[in-house]
């Protein structure tokens, strides 16, 4: 079958990958939609050191045994068609649309769908799932808002960890996908004061789409300018976001970081003492949060079309990768096999 | 009258400090007791970066406009006795052994006592106190220890800010006073397992004394191969520890930084996402906070004789101030006057 695979740092067009074939409690999907998400460029780009920073943590990742001399498939924000069931195991119809959270159950344990010499992504024509894990996709949502599942989750859990309330005043640092997604679900939560700040315009204009009361150019002015946040989401993902942060928030600011710096970063303890700053480190969603978004986008009281910026195939996926670089052209760029 | 001021980067002694008189709402006191505050040994041999790095904070802290090319009073964690009040100020009794938070009310507003050109602090004979803020020291607790209530104070603040409960598997990096501090209040909280890292081996011992159960010397092996903790106080204040405890703690950890360090740190904010570590900055104490470390004490919930290393006179504060730069010899120095 055909998928995109990342091979010596690019992603590459393959017609000859083995079909997958379902186990017992797994089931064999047709891939409708897959979104290109910024930790696979990233990973593509610099995949040997983010391999070797998850091996320095003690407590593995499962992926961190990827072998990147080999091919490898990627693709965590998928909608799927069922097509048919393992050995011994129950699903919806075939044709029924899904979406999962990007984990496969197997005989080997929990593995994680997100880089694996082995387990295929939502960048190939066909993958499998896992029975548990598939939920149906409600209310005739379409499947290419409905891969944009994911994505949203990850907003959503932020804003769940940060524990924020209506009457939070919350600065969303970066517009990039994260960022809109926290948008998205602040503005979903009914918070009514939320800044965005982007040095893209597009990126503002969108993070105004999407709920945004405010949108400031960290070029112009520095957000803190405009703003006495009581909750600050950094979803930049660069050195220096942090330390800036705690320079410039008020005393008591909880600080959410969903932006992946990946560098070491330096930072000056004593601000954030002096102030006492909360920070909340977070990562990805719960199975729960994974629904909620779900129905958060069947239900309609979150629009994710304005995000979807373009459609390739999986010819095309290479490019894509090339292309969302430019933060003035794209925001999310969906493989449709 | 007598006192020890900060000249030059060192305490000397002087016979010639203008007697302070008390405004309205302001009390005249005997200082009994003053300890000694690793805070007050850094901001003596760095003021200058500790003022610099202060004034970069826009809320501002009220001592960044100490002069320190004038001598400078110091001493916050005192223990004094009613003389007599302003103007149209009740108080207690002259005679009465009181405590306050370290705060001065006067018609220029609300001045920390902690350094300052013109506000005497607990390195004198006498001060001024704010007749609504003064704590009756209660059960003939003895003056020594209810000079320790305030940095008794920081360690219970901490372990509120953690939201630590019985349950909770703590660990305390450093047993210097703020560690032992967090000790005690961990033990008053009656947490079961209390596991305490230094490198002193007589700060070990101390540790036990106050309340931990388990003692490990990180020069033999690191505390996190002792224990699953669910809670790190960090109660050194060097750089590097933060990155330490994101690197070994387990996913979902809580991080309290009590440790005040004043240099630029280095953290790979990437083992904090992917373990979704909450770090919690925390900073002195509330004026309950302050008064239930003194009923502690007073009701012999916690026992701080054993930190007491030894007193000193007003003369003697220079000289102490050298010492206690050593571990091994002390942890709490008093200045009774």
């Amino acid at each position: 079958m055909r998928a995109s695979v990342l091979r010596n740092g690019h992603m590459t067009y393959r017609d000859d990958v083995a079909e997958p074939t379902p186990g017992p409690g797994q089931v064999l999907v047709g891939v409708r939609a897959c979104g290109i998400c910024g930790s696979d460029l990233h990973f593509a780009a610099h995949g040997p050191e983010v391999l070797a920073m998850s091996s320095r943590l003690s407590h593995g990742d499962g992926y961190t045994n990827t072998d990147l001399s080999r091919d490898v498939f990627m693709g965590h924000e998928f909608c799927a068609e069922v097509i048919e069931a393992g050995p011994d195991t129950d699903t919806y119809p075939a044709g029924t649309l899904v979406a999962s959270i990007p984990v496969l159950l197997s005989a080997k344990g929990v593995e994680p769908i997100f880089s694996s010499n082995d387990t295929i992504g939502g960048y190939a024509e066909r993958m499998l799932l896992s029975a548990p894990l598939l939920l149906p996709v409600p209310n005739g949502l379409d499947f290419r808002h409905a891969a944009l599942t994911e994505p949203m989750a990850v907003g959503l859990h932020a804003v769940n960890k940060a524990g924020v309330d209506v009457g939070d005043t919350a600065l969303v640092l970066g517009c990039g996908p994260i960022g809109i997604a926290i948008i998205a679900a602040l503005r979903m939560r009914g918070v009514e004061t939320i800044v965005a700040s982007d040095f893209s315009q597009k990126r503002r204009e969108l993070a105004s789409i999407m709920g945004a009361h405010q949108t400031v150019d960290p070029a112009v002015s520095s957000p803190f300018e405009h703003v006495k946040a009581t909750v600050v989401f950094e979803a930049v993902g660069v050195p220096g976001m942090i330390d800036e942060v705690i320079l410039r928030a008020r005393p008591g600011t909880r600080l959410i970081v969903a932006g992946v710096c990946m560098q070491p970063d330096t930072v000056h303890p004593f601000f954030a003492i002096t102030k006492e700053i909360n920070v909340q480190f977070v990562l990805a969603y719960d199975p729960e949060e994974f629904a909620t978004s779900l129905r958060a986008l069947a239900e309609g009281l979150i629009d994710v079309s304005p995000l979807i910026a373009g459609e390739v195939d999986l010819a095309g996926v290479g490019a894509a990768f090339d292309d969302l670089a430019d933060p003035e052209r794209h925001c999310k760029v969906l493989v449709t096999p």
